[in-house]
């Protein structure tokens, strides 16, 4: 069986073809590149500092940023929103703190997703951080896209306090965000949206799970 | 001994006061607040769903925004820059990919550290990917403020390939990024960096470390 990376994220797909969608990021097949393992060469050219040797020993080898930019490590999350009256929500792995006065949060959500459009409507998005129980979670917020289902037949979610936007009630914690339109960014395939964080709070606790967890643990 | 937890990435410092500088992010004592253990209400205040319920099962609490904050998940690194013939380096847990057509990363840097001012003045910064291997140099770089040191003395370190930036030969990967001046964001107490990816590699390979994982095995 082939192996596909998405190029944006790292996620692993495994078929004959690249999936039409990557669950995490929701780019399309045209960003999957194919695995093809190959010997390392970088990893045996870095040099060896002489004994006792220090200051700058020489260049790293390059060439190979592919590999390099997988090893940013994420946590990883549902962002839920609304727009007339409906719900939709995805899974990101881009998320992340800026300033802690005002306290802010930065998330970057592909343009191509329903989310994505919700949040610019509402200026509202609200983060649930998954753990070890929010598996089945991913494949129904990851794996179908809000453009031609709706992701909350049949699902059982809580409300968040402040946004009102829905919450997954096996996650670790929500945080409500309200979003500063003078800090939405375009960044090419994504929006980076920077956020205040108006509400939050602990749902199960306990540890968050990482991206390359879900990697190797998934199924 | 009293802890005390920046209030914005959440590390620990334990003493009679609050640190003069956060080892990872930078921020000044008046970020850090004492940690004062206390019952978690909103945990046990959550809903639970009746069997086969499905939808809104109802508000989760909030008003725990600050413990929300720190179920984020984030690698950590140590970014390098360089102005008028000088390198300096920190230590930061802010570094994620946006887009990947360009590869383009974003890095959140302090504007009280001398790194900040360095990036804004050559517009590169090389990220080294932090491993298990690299607890010393979280204290190099974290520790201490090239404000009043030369963080790179007696220090043995590599150069990366395309920016000529110093690189940390324990690590397990990094990257070369080159700033887009129209893509510099001021957000309050950091700059927001967002560059091209302009090469990178593997170093020693391996497993990333998180943030969480240091606070969990230091010392």
């Amino acid at each position: 069986m082939k192996k596909w990376r998405c190029t944006v994220c790292g996620y692993i797909h495994e078929g004959p073809t690249p999936p039409d969608t990557c669950p995490i990021c929701g780019v399309g097949p045209e960003d999957f590149e194919e695995v093809v393992e190959e010997p390392k060469a970088a990893q045996t050219a870095v040099p060896s500092a002489p004994a006792g040797a220090t200051g700058n020993v020489g260049p790293v080898p390059g060439g190979n940023q592919r590999d390099a930019i997988f090893k940013i490590e994420y946590g990883l999350f549902v962002a839920t929103s609304r727009k007339d009256g409906r719900f939709n929500g995805q899974v990101c792995n881009t998320v992340f703190q800026i300033t802690s006065e005002p306290q802010r949060v930065a998330v970057a959500l592909n343009k191509n997703n329903l989310t994505n459009e919700f949040v610019k409507a509402s200026g509202l998005v609200t983060i649930s951080v998954l753990g070890k129980d929010n598996f089945p979670d991913i494949k129904r917020f990851g794996y179908q896209t809000g453009h031609k289902v709706d992701k909350f037949e049949g699902f059982t979610y809580g409300v968040s306090a402040t946004n009102g936007l829905p919450v997954l009630l096996n996650a670790v914690a929500y945080l409500d965000l309200k979003i500063d339109p003078a800090l939405v960014m375009d960044v090419g395939t994504h929006t980076l949206f920077i956020g205040d964080v108006v509400d939050g709070g602990l749902i199960k606790g306990g540890d968050p799970i990482t991206y390359s967890y879900y990697r190797a643990n998934r199924r």
